[in-house]
């Protein structure tokens, strides 16, 4: 397979073209960002641990019935995955409150919710990701009501097997996002599982094991990634 | 009626007990603010305008089935409502794009829709009245499912009404948000209908006749208060 030109770059990832039809190449950098770009970093190794996170994720959820735009990791910093239309909008799951909810909410981190929350963003970096709900979805042609619908529950199924799968290995999955793409008539879950889109939180200690080290500098950073890849492949 | 003490203060109006039974006063001030306080400062009369303008919309939305707190219009500034316990979740409904949303979602003002926007907001002064969705109003038991369906649905019926009462006075409806409270095992719709939170443009000229003169500085912002209580005493 021979990697053709660059269809896009995000903050932390670049997306090629390639020669096989329906295949794209996602490559994992180590640049991190925060607080709408405000904040900009590098993590080492972050690319390497987030591909062998993400791809063990997407087997994972994968054999749980997920369909997901996963074909196979490639590299250390790259991944094989089909060719999707992006869906601008995001799903963010919250089983706690935690992060922008917090904020926003005057709600302290880890208060228990009495329900998890499902919310939406428009992806759109110059925007700031902002928070919309079903109505703007439907108002501005982003998706349709039966592809809301389907990303909603495939998001809370992917909830119910990311928590089992995390808590099996000693983590409490606090939040995530989640995006989705069209592709050949399906919905497929798209972008990746890592720790820089999801909240992770030891068990036993509390400690924070994901993106929230770098965003607050608590140090550890590098450290946590790996760790966080360690017990994935555990 | 005697008035008792001042149970609230907000940033246009006041609420006073009485020594009658379930019967508030609502005193309406002249002032102003926009942008979560920041921008402060006085419309002269629009206590006067707004309480003459809400009296005769409730009025108007109780014939057509809406039950609201409204009993009746006092005095110039004073309006006898019924004792709400106040849910504390704005529902607004945006007809086409303006102010927050279009800044929010980089959307150009008066950009049409695909469909009515119903969106929520959590009714806090110090967070700046934040934008939540169904599963917030659950996951805080800010209001019950039964509730919250009951309250977009009136919101809706709401934006039937008030829209075909302004086209008929030569306004367009753009945008609105209400209030409701509990009160004996019903949900009424509380708070005002007044161009302080609402958008109206003139169909003939496009002017705005709300509190968008304020915020931007537009002048004559009287004269369009009164202007519109003058189309709505028609």
């Amino acid at each position: 397979m021979k990697i053709m030109e660059m269809k896009y770059e995000g903050k932390a990832k670049k997306i090629f073209s390639t020669d096989v039809d329906d295949c794209s190449v996602m490559y994992f950098k180590d640049d991190a960002t925060a607080f709408d770009g405000k904040k900009k970093g590098t993590i080492e190794e972050k690319g390497v641990f987030n591909n062998k996170i993400a791809s063990e994720i997407f087997k994972y959820l994968e054999a749980g019935g997920i369909k997901t735009h996963f074909i196979e990791r490639l590299s250390d910093r790259e991944m094989a995955v089909k060719e999707l239309e992006i869906i601008m909008v995001e799903v963010i799951v919250r089983n706690v409150a935690a992060g922008s909810f917090s904020k926003r909410m005057g709600i302290e981190e880890g208060t228990a919710l009495k329900q998890t929350i499902v919310e939406l963003s428009y992806k759109s970096d110059p925007l700031g990701d902002p928070m919309i709900n079903d109505d703007y979805v439907f108002a501005l042609g982003l998706a349709t009501p039966e592809e809301l619908t389907f990303m909603k529950e495939e998001t809370l199924k992917v909830n119910k097997l990311m928590s089992d799968f995390f808590d099996a290995r000693g983590i409490f999955l606090v939040d995530f996002k989640l995006e989705f793409g069209r592709h050949k008539g399906e919905i497929l879950l798209g972008d990746e599982f890592t720790p820089d889109g999801c909240r992770l939180w030891d068990k036993k200690t509390g400690e924070k094991l994901d993106k929230d080290r770098f965003r607050r500098d608590l140090g550890n950073i590098e450290e946590s990634y790996r760790d966080v890849m360690n017990r994935v492949l555990e």
